[in-house]
């Protein structure tokens, strides 16, 4: 069976997502981040990183979320999360993520991970201060250049979805109101409502 | 015709060697740095996240090199850059290019793109200082937990072979010693021996 390693209110929140949407069998492994669990040696043997997701399956350990989200795609083809047999549209998704991955985590993590780029704690402080700045111009990009609505991708749902929701959780925390970007904020309402998103959110906050 | 947007000693070199290795027919335009071309209303209409790699095909355009590789390779089919036909081989492979685009890339443009993340010059500098660590974190990871050889995911050359190769000529100039890691020094210099590679280089050269 499938196994996440996840830790709340992190990106790991996409895998869950998407788990649910596929009816997988898994099986969720909390990472403690309170006591550093993620640089524990019983994680690190899990995932060298030191980062979640992680997600372990039968034939080896699987790491990143776009990668991740792929995988659970081609696995469970019957849910239909991404375009699998055109390549052009394929590829629309896996840049969608890979954006998401590579600029807007990544200017999120300047809030709460300055650490990994600076030793200075002024210079921790200049990093917070653009943070509301530099999100938000990415989630300018999306609103207005990217999303395509009703589903990010257009007329249907895929593993875009769960993780531009995942990612709009961080917005309050990081000083910008999703109300600036009506259809992302009324995409991030009616993800809400899914019960794939409900039942992960859930399981992340009873624990 | 597929057309690829690019810049010399960029990230758009993997995609630029892929397409050699896939034997495709394509053209290249190079987007002039010095002169901020890559703001310019022309080509913000072509990817308005002004970046490099785009890559315009006759159905629209792919930003993201992770995407932009997944789809030479799905587009090829005959060139064997990825496999294909094994959903857990193929994210093993999204795995490890996600990474160098969201960590490893990431780390790197601290030292030249540091006012993405803050404004103070100070900042600047600290950002700097920390690349030759943060980078040669990385490649440590690499060295020792990822790649298989003789090819990064052992046997068979993938598209993550071009992307390692590509972010390894940055190495010397973060204040890296590639001869740190002996694996993927040798692999480096196997891959500057390969036709692709020479063609693209000299191309993005050659200009």
């Amino acid at each position: 069976m499938l196994k996440l390693f996840y830790a709340p209110s992190t990106c790991a929140l996409a895998s869950h997502i998407a788990l649910e949407e596929a009816n997988a069998r898994y099986e969720t492994v909390r990472v403690d981040f309170a006591t550093n669990g993620q640089r524990a040696p019983d994680y690190l043997a899990v995932n060298p990183k030191g980062r979640v997701p992680a997600l372990v399956t039968e034939r080896g350990v699987l790491t990143e979320t776009p990668a991740i989200l792929a995988f659970v795609a081609q696995s469970y083809p019957a849910a239909r999360l991404a375009p699998l047999d055109d390549p052009f549209e394929f590829a629309r998704v896996q840049a969608f993520n890979s954006y998401l991955c590579s600029t807007v985590h990544v200017a999120h993590a300047h809030r709460m991970r300055g650490r990994r780029w600076v030793d200075d704690d002024a210079a921790i402080l200049a990093m917070q201060r653009k943070v509301p700045q530099t999100v938000g111009d990415c989630f300018e990009l999306i609103e207005r250049g990217m999303f395509e609505g009703p589903w990010v991708l257009g007329a249907s749902y895929t593993i875009c979805d769960p993780y531009l929701f995942t990612l709009g959780q961080w917005l309050e925390g990081d000083g910008v109101d999703i109300a600036r970007f009506p259809k992302i904020a009324e995409h991030h309402r009616r993800m809400r409502e899914r019960g794939a998103v409900q039942r992960a959110l859930s399981a992340e906050q009873g624990r």
